[in-house]
């Protein structure tokens, strides 16, 4: 079932290999009757998608959605909603050679292995970051109708490297005049401007580098999600780890709360405006999986790009020999502000989801 | 669905709330003709068991699995094996005013409001770290099947609070003799000790320390594992989340890759006795959601015990007026211990589903 | 997930076999608050009970459930309602010699290939009718949130091998003072004398019969339910087949309505009462796998016992060679009456999910 | 979920309506390097296409998939095989008065109340027998793969309205030289030409007739399929439901069993070229939800198609009055034959399924 993100109600099944004729969705279960707004989606993917800055590949494309089916005079109808987006801008005899020589820290090898061979290599197969398209489509429209709840989902870039955003205030940060540019959220642009230097320096040495997103969902009510296995915890974990380059997630003060003290850790109840709210938010909006009605915060690890264009050792798949690679073609030094809207897109998915 | 891990074959229903009659497990997909090592089971029970040391709860329970159904002469036969722990030490009286007054960082508040004030309260009901004892016999039996596979799951104390265990020694790190204390398992006997420490000070004053779990799985072969949504970093997140107290989970060098430089983070492959493998595991086992043939290694943040015996501030359901609480009854300063075996124990019946 | 009966928030997990030390359920999802009536579990419960009827097999068990956890003063509580009920009337040594004479159109050839003959033979293992007890206490209790709701499930016997009962008259099926003795359902008296003469001779004979039941979900309102795999009657069918010795299910007109023109087997929409509905319900209550608003109705196949005292031919397991097997032991000359009740449990489990 | 049929390993995930701008599946699971015959495809497909025939609706589409990914050099290569079938013969002015008239017997009223009116109504939407094209597309993949393994799935017509085809024989049915037309399959030419004239005169009528087709899959191992929940009768009759106008399902004997003795209805085993097999086959090739090795046969009724040129009673939807309506537009006086694919293709997959 790799390709379906499943839910209760919603089911979003991606297809498509970087180099395919195109790549799309289908988006089952969503209400009858929601008008779709095309610019908020074309505004919303055109932060994912690639080009757009001096950082990201030069390979432009325009990343279209074409839905298929599933609407009736702009309206959904409860048919399930296809879309797709022609792969245009495809130069696969850049990764001819690599079919033997497998990338570092690459899928490459390990679907080599489970696929014995046959694995679409051409950039990156169906592991290239560019199924997030589609991905980013349907968490599009999600949002669309989360902001109709109250419900709106938010991150900026917590750090790149070791250069990290200004803190964390729940009061300020989704506010839209703090952060102003939507392809490279901060808080504060002075750190955003070092992330910059530190992205374009690893640019120019041919290097990349990683960082962490912060998400916060705002407007979640209390009591959902489910104990144990279907925690909300457990289930947007479930669906991040579908992006590619994602390797670790912490909710609320996460690893860092591993550091505090429970006294400092947990979270005092109290009274605002007649709600009953926490003072703090180390808990990250989720008790025992179950929201709290306090923002869901989460934190995702985005590793360093693993195309660089030094030089590498691999191995010879034909040969079982040791050899050096050099990655050719086109790959962003750091993928951490394009990653962004597919977190944001897993995110409204799994949790409208669970509206539904 | 909250109660049920489900897996492609194996699936596990947990049952039962801190207070009621018993809690269980069905387990429901083994192979047929399995002999269970009871002992085996048992030993590894304990290590999850309450009042082993003088950390853990006064509590003190036999815990041991009553089989229902599911063996027939000591063998698997093919239907789902049952079994239930008695829940025989049970004061709920300590509980009875808890009802209105959340305890801060527990279910308490989010559970009140999912389930219109139903809630099992005693105990922590459902969410009591309790139904975790289910679960680890579960993961003992799976880990009877993994060992005839060649594959093995080990953990370490990687910190309490900020002691960290002695780095992270891919060749011996799950030597036996290494790691003497199953119920303390640390590479580094002097940052125990020190670990203990920061335990026994949290203790006396009444308060709590959290910490990080590393888990290794070895002998994993290569190439299992789905892209996207069925990745192995997908499912086992999923899962842990289900331990309570887990806030967090990386794999590989996770959240710390972020400040490498890609050329750092890559893991270069190379030939090792013919096999091609990786010289560093920066990739944690898993690359595009399918397991490379390295050891899969994760870590998981346990925050600090929620139950502390400090007061704290609450709100009173009824009056929705502020109040101060002070929680009785037993609570381990620290579940890091006791949090370990639940996390193999996940790991190993995630693992095994993907092999059978 | 052979023993679990998954909904979208309803899961019921069954588990033991015929003589294992218990058998039992979990039913996962039920609201919480909800207060149970065990006087209508225990009476609808007892409908299935063996030794109810000189019909029925010797065996007498009290079915008695006994609940371990789930229930907080006696109301759901959110947590998994679980159940178990004793085994306490077993002779295994009945089965012994089963073992490699597997008794003609039950489960035993086949078990004894999937388990690779650790498959527990004695009165069926998990295939036993008996399984059916545990259901039955989960749709117990979901009738009661059904009835709540306004729907009511009710069945009647459609026919005992070629004795058919009358005609079926959506107005007054469902009167219980038609239908008079819970344990044997007609509407004719007539009919279910020559019927009860019917199951006579076969016992006589030391053969079998079977029947068809029709069952109708009354009080379902219009648009539930799902277009193609996850309609009415798709969900329905992998539900019920759940029940040994069901081989066949028909909707509506099912397999009578092929017999017509299509301008006899549509069904004119008509105003009643100010509500939309059909003059017949030819459809039985489902267009496009989606509720009318009609009764949903439909009609289940329920094969011959297999286990007849006549001397058959079988294959030992062993030598390969072909024996003659008389089946000894207790066994119903007709299940259908015990059937019923199971088939309306599985069929208040499935709808209810559907509108939770 | 109402789109994707889910198996353990494959998923099928069907799009479109009628008159969208084209129809589609997404099939995950399928194994890497299975290289796919066209040509076969096709053929398979063709059976199911409109305009073979004279019976079959006026609409004349090629019917050709567009594959839009999961093929390398026309092999499959583990990414999701997605294909589209552009729907480029849609008169949707047809449709367009029937948005407040149901049809009776159509899905338009259950799916106005469930979309709340904003379902496709145009060529009956997503509910439209055009959606099992793409179902066909994916059967006819699987088959291939089933082909390797030795099995095969063959139906023939079993009855037209009240003629039946020639008694069933299991040695000769699936001989290919037996049925020579794939359009019109029949064991008996005159029992076809019986069947075909039945079929002219209710299309002289402007009325419709339905039928009953028979299915077999042969080479099926034993042990195959799950007890309960999950066996092969409840994963074959979940999907076969999502066929259009199937209103029942029955396995071996199925519904005609119940007029026999257990002694005349169960299956004495034999030894048979050193294999176990059945003398007869009343059990249809499962026992206890788990496949004997005999061949796994049922039987599905088909409603005469719902669309008549005969004047029918409907209700305005806007007024709440009954009305006349005479649907026009193209219709097949008889879906049976053009079912057969789509019921093979739901077999062929959902078999597969249960092999990988």
């Amino acid at each position: 079932m790799s390709s379906i993100l499943r839910g209760n109600k919603l089911n979003v099944t991606v297809f498509g290999q970087s180099h395919s004729k195109c790549i799309g969705a289908v988006i089952d279960g969503l209400p009858a009757g929601l008008e779709i707004d095309s610019d908020a989606v074309r505004a919303f993917m055109s932060r994912r998608a690639p080009g757009q800055s001096f950082f990201s590949t030069l390979r432009r494309e325009a990343d279209a959605p074409d839905v298929l089916s599933g609407l009736v005079d702009g309206k959904t109808c409860g048919a399930p909603l296809a879309i797709k987006i022609d792969n245009t801008n495809t130069k696969s005899e850049d990764y001819e050679d690599l079919k033997l020589l497998p990338r570092p820290s690459h899928s490459d090898y390990a679907a080599y292995v489970k696929y014995d061979g046959n694995n679409d290599i051409a950039g990156g197969g169906q592991f290239s970051g560019r199924l997030t398209a589609p991905l980013c489509y349907a968490g599009a429209v999600c949002m669309q109708l989360l902001e109709q709840k109250g419900i709106t989902v938010k991150s900026h870039i917590y750090s790149i490297k070791d250069v990290n955003d200004e803190p964390f205030d729940l009061n300020n940060l989704y506010d839209d005049e703090i952060m102003p540019d939507p392809l490279f959220p901060v808080l504060s642009r002075f750190k955003g401007e070092q992330m910059k230097t530190v992205i374009s320096t690893a640019m120019d040495n041919a290097d990349s580098v990683g960082g962490v997103v912060e998400c916060a969902i705002l407007g979640m009510p209390a009591g959902i999600g489910e104990p144990m296995f279907d925690g909300i915890e457990n289930i947007i974990a479930k669906n991040i780890f579908a992006i590619p380059a994602i390797k670790g997630i912490e909710f609320g003060s996460g690893f860092s709360g591993t550091l505090k003290y429970g006294s400092e850790n947990n979270d005092a109840f109290c009274v605002n405006d007649g709600k009953i709210q926490t003072v703090t938010n180390n808990h990250g909006g989720i008790l025992g999986g179950i929201t709290s009605g306090m923002p869901v915060v989460f934190r995702c690890a985005v590793k360093p790009t693993a195309s660089i264009g030094i030089s590498q050792q691999t191995v010879n798949l034909q040969t079982k020999k040791e050899e050096e690679l050099t990655v050719k073609g086109r790959h962003d030094p750091c993928i951490v502000p394009r990653a962004i809207p597919a977190i944001e897109a897993v995110a409204a998915i799994t949790v409208l989801d669970l509206l539904l």
